[in-house]
Formats: C-alpha cells, sequence, structure tokens
C-alpha cells in the first residue's frame, strides 16, 4: 500500500464533494486564457488543483498546479500555452504538496503520439481493468482513476487516437464525463447513465466550448447549445464545418446525477437541460407542501439552501430572512482557545442573526444531512441565539446509501440516514420537527418521463450500475487510491 | 513626498472601503487567542493586515503581518503572546509589502515606559498637530495617523499614561474609535461624536472584551453589555472590581456613521443600539413604501443589499429571489482575454440567473452607488440576461460629499451624484427606473430624536465637524499620507 | 511534441552538470532522517527536487518537493515518513514547477505490488525500448527515463520483484546507479560499466546503507565497506545476517567517469576506490610537470579548480593564492543595469582580488572548458585585476564530445574543443598560455592497468557503449525528455 | 519591556556578527540598481533585510524588506524606484517577520521635509539621549537606535538638514559610519574614531559612490579613490563641481576595528586603506614565526581562516591543503536524528577531508575563538578524520572583552579567554597544541605609527571611549533594543 503526503483538514463542514469540473475549447486563438476563465467558474467543482493543457504547433503544452485557479495561472504563465484547442480541468479539495501528481489533465505519450485528457467521473471497473492491466505489465504512477484510461487508449488495437478512445469508453463502467485532446481533435465523451453533466456551446466566432456546467459558458460568452448526450462521442476537428458525433453501444436509460440539481451545480446553471435555480426551487416549494409546519421566519443554511428556502418561504406565505451568515475568509481551519468555545468549527463559518431569530419558530432548509454533525450544531447556534423552535427541513430525501458514481461519499454506515429513522436523528440534532423531501415528491418535480432518467442510488441504495462491485471492494479501492 | 511601493489592484468593484476594526480584552488568560477570533470576526473591516499585542510580566509582546487574521496568524506565533491583557486591529485593503510599518496596532516607548494603541477612524486637525510636533521636533516614520497619537502622549506634560491619554484625545478631532493597552491596564475611547462603532462586552469568566462590533463578541461567546458612548474614555484595571469611565470635556450631540447600518457592518451585528440586520431591513421596506413600481421579482447586489431587498420585496408584495450570485473566489483581479469580454471585471464576481430574471420586471436593490461605474455593467448584465425591465433602488440617499470620518471615499467630484441628477444617473447606468432612499425617509427610521445622533455629511455636504479643513487641504493630507 | 514550463535561468556559468544523487538505507529506525541528511551531503549532485520513499507496515510512504533538501523536507514531514527501509534522491537542477512529476523516486503498483526507484543515469536504449514498449500498449508519463525501468520491470514475466528487476537490468544500455525499495527489501544495482559511482557502508547498529558518494555515509556516521561493483545488484533484506550479490551476464572492462574525480564528486568523498582529493591533486601536480610556466603566484577558479590548484602550486613551487573569491550569495540570476557592466554575469559570482593578482605572472587552474564563455570573462577580469600575464591550465584533457552517460553535457558542435585547436581557444580567451592535462599523463595517475576501468569518451569521442544510438537520436530524445 | 517575534536559530557556529554594509550613490541615472549591485557585493555584512531609498522629482521613494539583495528586490520592484541619488542598506542576521520595522534606511518627515539614513555601527550614548529624548516627548518607535539619529537631527535648531547632520553627530558617541540623503544631497559620515569602515569612489560617468568596503566599488564598477577620514562629513550636491567636505569638532586619533582586517572585510577589499588579503596573510605569516610547530600540513576553518594559513603555510614550508569543506548548502539549521550523530552542527556545514588528514600532524588554523563551542567539534571532527595531532593556531589575539562599536560580541563573561587561560582553553578543546596572536606582534603589521590609529579594546578590555557606560548598562540596552 503506497501512501502520501495529506494535510488532513478537518473542516468542519458535513457536506459532499463534487470531484472535478472540466472544460474544452477547439477553434479560439485565445483556448487557454478563455479555459482559464471558464475553470474560474467551475471553481466550485474542486478547489485541489487546476491544469490547463494547449495544442499548437509545438505539440502539447501544460500547466497544472495545487490551489485555486487564480493563484495557479498567472499572465506570464498562461502567455506560454498558445494554441487555440486546450482543454482544462479544476480538482476538488484532498490536499498535500505531493499531490500536484494528481492534477489534471493527464498528457501521456504512446504509439500514436501525445494525447491529453481531464476527467469528471469514477469508473467503476477500475479495479478488475487495473489488474488486468498489471498483468499484461502495465504500471501505474498517478493516484487518479483517470491513468486508466489512458492505458486503455495504449493498449487498443485501433488505428486513430479516435476509434481507441472510442474503444476505451466501451470498456469503462460507471461516470465519466471526458474531454481529449490530441492532434488538432477535440473530443467529448459521456457516459452512457450521464452520470455528471456535460455541456455544448459556442462562441461568435465559431469556437466549440464544452463545460461540466454552462456557467462557465456564460463567464466567456458562449451560447449554450446542448448537451453532450448520455453515451455520446462528440469530436471537433480543425477545418470542419460543423463537429461529428457518434454514440457507445451500450444506451441504457440515462441515471443522471440528481445531487447536481440540489447541491454541487450553481445555480445559475442549466444541468440535464433544466435551471438548477428553478428545480431547486420547486423542490423548497414540495418541501413545504408535504411538510408544512407553523413558523413565523424561514431561513436557510447558506449558501446550498438558499434556493430551496426560498422556495419553501413562497410557498408556506412565510418571510424568507438571513438567519445565518457564511464567513467570506473562513476558508482555513481556525485555531481555538483551549477553554473551548461551543460549536466553534461552525460558529467560524457561520453567524446566525439574533434579530431574525430571537422568539421566533424558525424553519431552516438545508440541502441535505451527510453525518449530522454540522446540523447538530445550527440547531444549537439557532437556539441560543434565541430561536423558540426550530424545524429543519431538508430538500433532498434522506441518504442512505455511498455514491460510487463520482461523488466524494463518506462510506454508507457512516451516513446518519443508514443508521436512524428521521426521528431518531430529529432527537439527535434536536431540532422540534424534521423532515425531508420525499424521494415521490422530489420524482414530482420531473415528471412520470423525466424522472426514469435520474440516479437516486443514494436515496435507495438501488445502483443503477455496479459491475462485481460491492461497497468494500469499492471502499478498498477508494482506500487505495488515497493511499497512492 | 515620500512614496512607497503600492500595488494598484483595481478590483472592479465601486464601493466604500471601511477603514479598520479594533478588539481589546482584558482579564482573560487566553487574551491573544480570543484577539485572533475576534479579529476573524472583523475581517471584514480591513484585509490588508492584522496584528495583535498582548502584556505580560515581560512587557509588550507583539505580532503584526500583511495579510488576512488567517494567514497572519499561526499556532505557534499565538503561543508566543501570552498574557491577559491584548489588543487587536484589522486595517483595511489597500496593499504593498512596505505598509508593513502601518499595521496596527503601534507600540512605542517615551518616558513612560511603553504603550501599544489600535485605531480606527481618522483625525481631522492631523495636519495641524504634525505641523506643530515637527516644529518642536517630533519626527513621523510610519505613514498612518496613528502615530499622531502616540506623539501626543509623549508630550502631555501629565504624570500617568491614562491622564495623557485623556490629555491627547481632548487634543484630537474626528473620527476615533481606539483601544490603548499600557502597564496592567486597557483603555477604550470613543470621539465625541462617536463616528465610529465601539462595544464593550464581558465573558463569563469576567473578561472585559471591547471591539468595532457585536459580531466578535458573539464568536468568542462575550456578552454584549453596551456601547462605550461617544466622548467617553473606559478604564480597565487589573484587580478592579469593574471598570471606571470618564467622559472628554467636549461633549456634543452624537453623529455616528449611518453607513456602518447601512452598508459596513456585518448584519448579525447590534450597532449604535440597533441590530443592523433590523434597520437595513427597514430601509428596504420604506424604500418600497417611496419608490413603489410594477415588478415581477426583487433582486439583491449580494451581499450588502441583500437585507434591503428582503425588506423590500416584502413591503411590495413582490418575490424575493437570488437573480445575482456571488463567486466565492474572486478575491483577485482576474487575466481577461484580449478580445474584451463585455463586463468582464463584474461578470468574474457576480453571475445573473437567467431563470430568475427572464421576461422580469427586476427590482434590483443595492446599498449605494459611488462612481456608478458598476451599476452599468449591472444592469446590462442583468438585461442581456432577459429582464425585461430594471428598475434600481438604492437603499440610502444619494452620495454627494466625500467623508472625512474614517471612510475611504473619493473626492466629491467623483461621486456621480455630485455631478448627475437622479434623472440623468439613470440614464447614464440605462435602468428603466431609479430611485435612491430620500434622506427623510431614512430618518423615519430612527424617529425624530434619535436621528439627529448620526452623521449624514455625505448625503448633505454638511460636516459635523471640520475645523479649518477644506476638502483640498484634507485631500492633500490624504496624498501625503497615501505617499507616505 | 509535449512540452512543460520550464523557467530558463542562465546562470552565466559555463559547467557541466552531473544528473543526480541517490542513497537508501536498510535496517535503521530513523531510515529517513539518515536519507534526507545523506541527500544534503549529496546536494551538489543536484539542486532541483528531492525526496524520499519509506517501506513501513502501511507500505510504502513518500514525500517528494521542488527545490533544496533542506527546503523540501521539515521535520513534521519527516515525522510522517516512519519505516527502517528508505530510499532517496536529489536531482540535478532544471526547473519549473511542473517539473514536480519528474521529482524522484518514483513508486509504480503493478501486478506484484508496489515498488520505488531512485536512478542516476542516463538509458541510451531509451528510445528503442520505449517505442517497443509503446507498441504493446505501454504509456509514458512522466518526463525522466526512469520510468522505462518500472516499464520492464512489470512487463517482466519472472516471478519476483528480484528477479524482474535483474530481468529489466539486463536489458537496459548505459550508465545506471539505481536503489529500489520493495517489501522489505532494499536493492542497489550499478550498471556493468559502472559509470556512475555507488557506495556501501554500515551504521554502528548493523544498518546497511548505499549512497552515491562516501560523503553522504560520512555525515551520517556509517563506515565506508566498498563500491558496488560494476554490473553486481545487491539485496539487503531483512532478518539476514547479511545481504547477497549477484552479477548481470554481461560483465564487459569498467569505464567510470573520470570527471567524477576531475569534478562532481566532492573532494572529500573516496570514488572508485581512491580519494578524491587525493586524484585531482595528482591532477594538478602533473599538469606542472607537463606543462610548466614562469609564473609568480598559482590560483585556482573555485571550488572546483582549488585541490588541482594546489598540487599544481607545490610541484611548482610557486605560491597558491586565493585569487578569485566565490559569492556564497549568488545562487540567483542579478538584475543589470542598463548600462552594461562588463563580465557582470561572472562578477556577481567570482571577484578578483587585486592584492594578489597586481603585477604579477598567474597560473590560474580550472578543472574544465566546456564552451568557453566563462574562461573568456576570468581572463579579462584577472587582467582588470592587474595580473601582469595569465596563464591557463586545465586539470583535464579538452573535452571534444558529449557524453551519454548521465552527464548534462552541451552537444559536441558546442564544446570549445571540439571546434578549435588549443592555440585557436588561448586566442579566443586571450591568455597567455593555455595547456590542458593530456589524456596521457591523466591515465598515469591511474596506472597501466588502473586507467583501463574508466571511461574517457568525452576527451576522445569512443564510446564504450553506443548502441545504435548517434548523437543526433541521442539528441532528438534530449529534446524529446526535456519537452515532456 | 518590549518583545517582538524573534525566532532563534541556533546556527551552530560560534561567531561574531558584523552589524551592517551602507552604500550611497549620487550622480548615476541607475542609482537604484547599482545600490542594488552593491548591497549585493556587501552581503557578508548583513543577511537579515536589505533596502533601498531613491530621490526623485516625487520626493523620496523607498523599498525594504526582509531576506537577502536578491530575495528582496526584483527587477519590476527596482523600476518602481527611479531617481540619480540613492542609499541602500544591509542588516546582519538576527530574523522574525515583524523585524521589518527595523530594516534600513530609515525615512522619516520633519519640519524641514523628508530625509533618509542608512547606519552601520552602535551608539553609546543611545541610552541618555534616548532618556532625554522621551524626556521631552519623543516617541521611539523602531527597535534600532539608527531612530535617534533622526530624532537629534529633528531636534535641532539649525536651519538645514545639512548643519542639522552636523549638529546631531556632534551629540553622537560611538562607532557610525552613515550616509543621509535629503532634497538633492547625498551626505556620508564617518564617526571621529573611524570604528567603522566607509571608502568613497567614482565611477567614469563621474558618479560618486559611497560604501562600507571597497568590494563594492570593484562590482559595479566604481574607482575607488579614498576612505572617508575619520570625523568627515562629505557632502555631494546636484551641479556641484565635486564634493564638499568638513570635520566633525572632535578629532582624536583613530581608532579603527582591527577584526575588519582579520574577519569581517572581504578579502578583496581595501579597508583603512589597507588590503585587507595582504594584511591577513601577514597575520599568519608573523603566527608562523612567533608559534611554530612542527607539522605536515597547514589547513583553515573556512573561509575565513583561509587567508592567514596560507601567510601561515608559506612562512612555515608546510604545505597548505583543503582539510575542511564548507557546505554551499547548510545555510538553515538541519534537522538531527534523534540517535544524536556527535557534533552534527558543526558537521552539516564543515566536512573534514579525510585523504588530507590522516595520518598528520595537523595546523588548522581560524581567525578567532569567541565562546570555544565549534573549536572543540573542529578538534574532535580532525581527530575522527585521522589527523595524528592538531595544533590550532588563532590568528588574531585572544578576545577577552565585548565590542561596543558595532560589532554584535557576547558579554565579556561568555568569551571564553575572558575565563581560561590559553593553556585551559587547549586543555578544553582539546588540541595538541594552541597559539594565538600576540598583540604586540599583530602591532607589528601596521608599525609603530599607524598601529595607534586602530582599536584593540575587546583585546585588551580598554576602550577609547566609552561614556559613563557601563558594560552593564550596555548589556542592558542591549537586551532592551531586542527586546523592541
Amino acid at each position: 500500500m503506497i501512501t502520501a503526503q495529506v494535510a488532513n483538514e478537518d473542516d468542519g463542514e458535513d457536506k459532499l464533494h463534487e470531484e472535478c469540473g472540466v472544460v474544452g475549447i477547439h477553434g479560439d486563438p485565445e483556448a487557454s486564457r478563455l479555459s482559464y476563465l471558464a475553470l474560474h467558474a467551475l471553481q466550485h467543482r474542486g478547489q485541489e488543483g487546476a491544469g490547463i493543457v494547449t495544442v499548437n504547433h509545438k505539440g502539447l503544452e501544460s500547466i497544472t498546479g495545487v490551489g485555486l485557479v487564480s493563484e495557479v495561472f498567472t499572465e506570464s504563465k498562461l502567455n506560454t500555452l498558445p494554441g487555440d484547442i486546450a482543454i482544462g480541468h479544476v480538482r476538488y479539495s484532498t490536499s498535500g504538496a505531493s499531490m500536484l501528481k494528481n492534477v489534471q489533465p493527464f498528457i501521456a505519450t504512446c504509439k500514436l503520439g501525445s494525447l491529453a485528457v481531464a476527467h469528471n467521473g469514477n469508473f467503476l471497473n477500475y479495479k478488475q481493468l487495473k489488474r488486468k492491466l498489471e498483468e499484461n505489465g502495465s504500471i501505474f504512477i498517478a493516484s487518479s482513476d483517470t491513468e486508466l484510461v489512458l492505458h486503455l487508449i495504449a493498449k487498443s488495437k485501433a488505428k486513430t487516437f479516435l476509434l481507441r478512445i472510442i474503444d476505451a469508453c466501451e470498456k469503462l463502467r460507471g461516470a465519466f464525463s471526458m474531454v481529449f485532446v490530441f492532434e488538432d481533435k477535440l473530443v467529448a465523451v459521456r457516459d452512457p447513465f450521464g452520470f455528471r453533466p456535460l455541456v455544448m456551446g459556442r462562441r461568435s466566432n465559431g469556437a466549440v466550448v464544452f463545460a461540466s456546467e454552462t456557467c462557465a459558458l456564460d463567464l466567456i460568452d458562449a451560447r449554450y447549445e446542448r448537451e453532450v448526450c448520455p453515451g455520446e462521442i462528440v469530436v471537433v476537428d480543425r477545418g470542419d464545418v460543423g463537429e461529428s458525433s457518434m454514440f457507445m453501444v451500450s444506451h441504457p436509460e440515462p441515471k443522471q446525477c440528481v445531487f447536481e440539481h440540489g447541491y454541487f451545480s450553481q445555480p445559475n446553471s442549466i444541468v440535464f437541460g433544466r435551471s438548477v435555480y428553478e428545480t431547486r426551487r420547486m423542490y423548497g416549494e414540495i418541501l413545504a407542501t408535504v411538510a408544512p409546519v407553523e413558523c413565523d421566519v424561514v431561513i436557510a443554511v447558506p449558501d446550498s439552501g438558499t434556493v430551496a428556502a426560498l422556495g419553501y418561504a413562497a410557498k408556506a406565505g412565510v418571510p424568507f430572512q438571513i438567519g445565518l451568515l457564511r464567513s467570506h475568509y473562513a476558508k482555513r481551519t481556525f485555531i481555538e482557545p483551549t477553554q473551548k468555545i461551543r460549536d466553534f468549527a461552525v460558529k467560524a463559518k457561520l453567524s446566525p442573526v439574533r434579530s431574525v431569530l430571537e422568539g421566533k419558530r424558525v424553519v431552516v432548509v438545508d440541502d441535505s444531512i451527510v453525518r449530522g454533525t454540522t446540523s447538530l450544531k445550527i440547531v444549537r447556534m439557532l437556539r441560543d441565539a434565541g430561536a423558540k423552535q426550530v424545524h429543519m427541513r431538508i430538500a433532498l430525501p434522506p441518504m442512505i446509501a455511498s455514491c460510487y458514481y463520482g461523488v466524494d461519499t463518506p462510506r454508507s454506515q457512516e451516513l446518519i440516514s443508514s443508521k436512524m429513522s428521521v426521528e431518531k436523528i430529529r432527537k439527535h440534532i434536536n431540532c422540534d420537527t424534521l423532515a425531508f423531501l420525499p424521494l415521490d415528491s422530489l420524482k414530482q418535480v420531473y415528471g412520470p418521463v423525466e424522472s426514469r432518467s435520474y440516479c437516486y442510488a443514494c436515496f435507495t441504495g438501488k445502483y443503477p450500475v455496479t459491475e462485481t462491485e460491492t461497497e468494500e471492494n469499492n471502499a478498498e479501492r477508494e482506500r487505495e487510491l488515497n493511499a497512492l
């Protein structure tokens, strides 16, 4: 087992973590600068590291680094990345200097030349494929599963990089939204289930842009055209009139991640063809309908609970107020006095507004409860600030199962909803009432047809694709990956 | 004229800047750690630099640095500041390494020993006093006007530091909320007009805490007791049963800064005896009454416009929505493509939410318009995102005159309201209607009596205290100070 | 072609660069700390980056970083590397943040588990092997040729790591001194020609230490035992009484790098069984015999010319003086005035001592002339400082051919001695006389038998091993490697 | 008592520390760049911090920072310092971020305008003058005694800065070589005893240069003209044909610091009109005459002992060799294994060369013994490396008394020679013989007349100027200063 240096910053926040954002640009003379801006717009999808690869007459050129997009890139660095094709990546926040090895995009040379890839997702059959590749003498140097794709491409017998990418993608199981660059081509791929988002847009100069979310298109003045479809492989070639597209053989019903709507994506993005804001607001409205309560004020756990709280408040006919303020400066862990301050880690990030809360019956809306550690402190803070009653409303169903499709979830056993009933959780976090958005109500938002194209595995434990993976060996792989 | 290195980061934001936050703690064995946390809670008042001075058996010990509180202090650094008395300071964001000389608290040794001070405010008679002191052979090393207080204390003929502080304060004109530490005493002072806030609280172990805002008390579990009164000098001494208090001779009607309620302070603070949140919400409500308009949605320019927007929306009976998202990662200037992206600097910080705006008649609430440069771009962004009409509402009166009481304002000529009528501004920023909160309406919030204790100079040009200072020589002084 | 960010710091020094130093420790509870110290002692062999891998119950753990050993490692980082087996590496100074991918040791996982390697040298058949591996579907991620070894091990059909290492080493051509770690074993390998040094020592607690030079043994109180022989593979296993050893099949006459004696190694090291100091001093003595000249003082170009200069002076019976001082602070490039200062880059590093030089006939001893750019400036500086005559003496033969055995040499065409006769060089650098140590004289130092076991390729152009490599394709490979 | 953050890095080196280097340039359009280079050449006089002040049409501009000259200044920073007059300063290595307040040059504004100063030395009557100034209401902000000069200038009744500088200098007692800049004038001052060096040179374009040592002139192609005389005040004015000069009233016999010749200055400098190299070599020669011993080899403790060792070896007719190597990379403290390595701190900096030492009777030459802690370890290292006998020779007399003239010396009681006879020291450091250069022999180097113009206080305890200062109150002041 290999373990590298990982600084463990317990940030007192009990939230899921998205694992990446990707961007690809073809046909713009400022491809690297636009990628940089697009990555900034996708920064919420990953703060560990960022990288950009461009293609120009010298081949592939790359800059990657640990930190925020604005920290990794300087004007002079971007100037060293000329070319009109680029891909970029932001990576979610674990940390430690030696993690630089995992910052994407990855470049590899093989028989056909050089190719780069940026990946958002998780391969379910990573372990089996890795084992098979290792048996055939492949070695794995980075700890990211993205290296696997490069091996599959290198091992493919197909004659061109494009055919090999198709070949490799057909072998992969799980969640993957990827962009590739090689020669003068940009290729975007989304797995057949379409777990993770990937959209396509166009700038006024004709340049094609792929990105995880539309908010990246907006910042660089690219018009949103459509999603890359589940199972689709879009190829953009220099000198083409347009771009060509093909589909992987396996073509099941899509299983798109409902958490993108409920938590991960920016509210101003269109994800899976829907406004995130609108969808999230509807979650709140329905929640107000199915879990009403007498109250004086509706507040949110900012920022992710805010839009649903607005929906809840509107439906309930109760004023929405800012009952909790989020600090702009609490990125780091704070040094605590030895005379413990209660709920310190949460308090350094969230401050209650007494004048909103005092003497009130408060509904507080959050997007999810993971382990329950933060909810407990929030309820206590609200009471300490004078709330007469605290009613917690969660704008997604109870999470009972780990996600294997590109989200960093605790093991199922650690999820509070897998161990406790709603009533027990209520007692544990000590609120007056607690309600989750029922799964059926959530599906209402999408209607009977569209609702079939989403993944609810974390609420039901029924996984659309599992291969031979059990939670155990997956966990083992994760440990292994983390350990690398 | 002396000029030091100043990095000029035009951050595309057209807002006023507060000039500091202070904290003082007496009688807690962890005085430096609590100061550090209090400064974190006051971080919104200044991001340039931070410092803490403690008193212990070795005398005064200090750590100061450039950057955020969390960057300046580490656990091991705090460990080198034992002692149960401490003062701290955060300084507003200009920049440049050589600015370290200006990071407070300042320590000086003079005949009576050593003394440290942290200051929020601005001395109007700085120039005259400095000239007089220089004529008597004093030298000025730092570029901050805080050095002046130390000189006055040193020059005083009084026998004790305390008497000399009183002596010095009586000579000073302008805005000052200061904390001093010397021997085993902590002294808090607020100028007779009480321009800048300063509150007092107590921890359960009896430790006395002074801070610019109550949000600092909240984070360290100190109970808010009262404001330091305008003109009051509070002395906390070791071994005392309580603290003693005295008043400066000059004792005019208070003139507290109304911008603290409207913009500077955290919504969860109590400032000048009032909930900032509640006050700001009332601004919005009254604004809705005096400047109504047919509309479909009310949005805010986050974060400072949010609470007033909630008030406006509630009063208007129109839904409040998040129409503009603020990026958590846009602290730095962004590198722009050479093919200009319209309104780039604002777009990197604020993203419009199309699904909230499209086809809607939008009221957008902001706290103030300074030069008008940002408002212009916000209106355009909202229209580009589909808003059918854009009605801008400003929750404070038009600003026509510079502030000399501790706020970093542009010169009066640069303030758009000093040059244009409301209608002209409306045309300039191209919104459908524009309205400010009338000054009379603002005063309504406070009622006939209390309203007399606020300063409205920036709305009226009538300064409560000017000494012989005209705008010109003040501007000159500012240039001089900046240049040092 | 792939190009990553490389800062180009022309440091005004016209010297060859060694490409690495390695260390391996087995059986000491503080293996990582001792490795860290050993790497510090080997710092002259590489300043770009440093890394350590340890083995403990959790498997392989690693810390690598860009910079000096003292910059990469802190006490707390070393504390995260427990275990009694470790290997370490220092890498020669190219630069650029993205180069972190190349900082060794490299860890890879393959079918048999995990293995780490640290390498000093250069593989001549890298290109062919890489091409063959790529044809079989291998991919190359790092730009260092060390990745090749890992691929060969992974592809081997042998049953254990040890057998596979042997297998791989038999396939490699060129220069390699390597240490491997896997399971509980430490393996040290030196190529059959023994181009690069590798020694073995033992601490008083029985721990076995391998290092590039004995100066590393000295710092950690390890007793020097012997060299790892050319072609030898030494295996140290836990619980063994001693260590076992085997040899590669190919077992030619050794061809050890004479530049290790003349320039690269520390004077206090024993390299190839000989004291570097003593050998270098003898070079100087013989040079005095074969190239005498009337002179008043002998000086050195510090530090590498000093020991030979002492030898020259002693033999010539002329006083040695410090005629050139080396700055301790000239690590970085200096900013030059626009009114050019003559020979600036050299002057910032070397200062002439006028009182030693004025009016004197000066012999100045250097170890080698590469492109001749620095020599020119040194001669001019000496004359400017008053030297009446300048006689340059080079304590190695003229260098006419590039090295492919682990030394970073310019292409042959750039070597001044490949283009000019000694007399032409003399005129070019404008000294009064110029002499090199003749190759035959150099061999005298070693005697007729031992002299056969050294490589003189850079003086003769006759390469002991070339495979099918010509300079051209080697240069191409180098470009390719640098470009990665 | 005020104490700021000071990192305590015991560097295992038992040497005296010089307290500063200064430079001043008048009449060169690139004054700041040349100052930067001159400071680099003076870097051995101080590594804590560096700063430059220039004069141009905007007034005085300054950049100062903590660290080496090459770390504090970048090309773009130097570009912000236009002007053809500049002064600069390097400060000796204590440390801690908050020490930035002490980095010189200091700028102050007073009645007459702005003035900057850079100072090398130490004021003996600092305490009295400070007390008097404080009684008149002056405050002291920085912890350096240089602030005192600025106060004296500000308090002077004279009409111009120049007259006030003279006035101030007449009040000061002790060691001071200073450069001032104000309006368009550059002023250089050396105290009447001339304790610290200060030279004057000229560039080919007529620019006048002052510097602590001539090595700074050499790097910037300035011709050495003469010393600034003890007690002289040289004024360089714009538009002057030359420069004018005046002398302070007090005009005793000079007492120049003999340690500048023996240890502090660079060997290539001319200091007090003499070649440092030549003088130091003569110390070694005389030492060989007065303290001969049968030996096989003479080595130095590098770098400061090297030149004297060459003199010793030449006179003794015994070969000089490099018996100890100094690491180029041991600037920082090294992390030691818990199983203590003997003499670790010294070993990380100095490595013995066994082939030089083994079986030999070794003379090792050092410049001084301060506390004796390092000498002990050096002797042990030499013996461990095989030396049969170790004879230590010190090229200066025994140091028995602290220096108050600008050198950072331990208190007299800590000096080993103040507590032990030579024989006792010999036993303590365990060498076979030990000899110092007798004071009379040292004086021989200078001859009967010149020898009267040097200070020998550290060898004799007879101080040329003491004011009312005793060692005790001086020590107190030092503590106080350090503590600030």
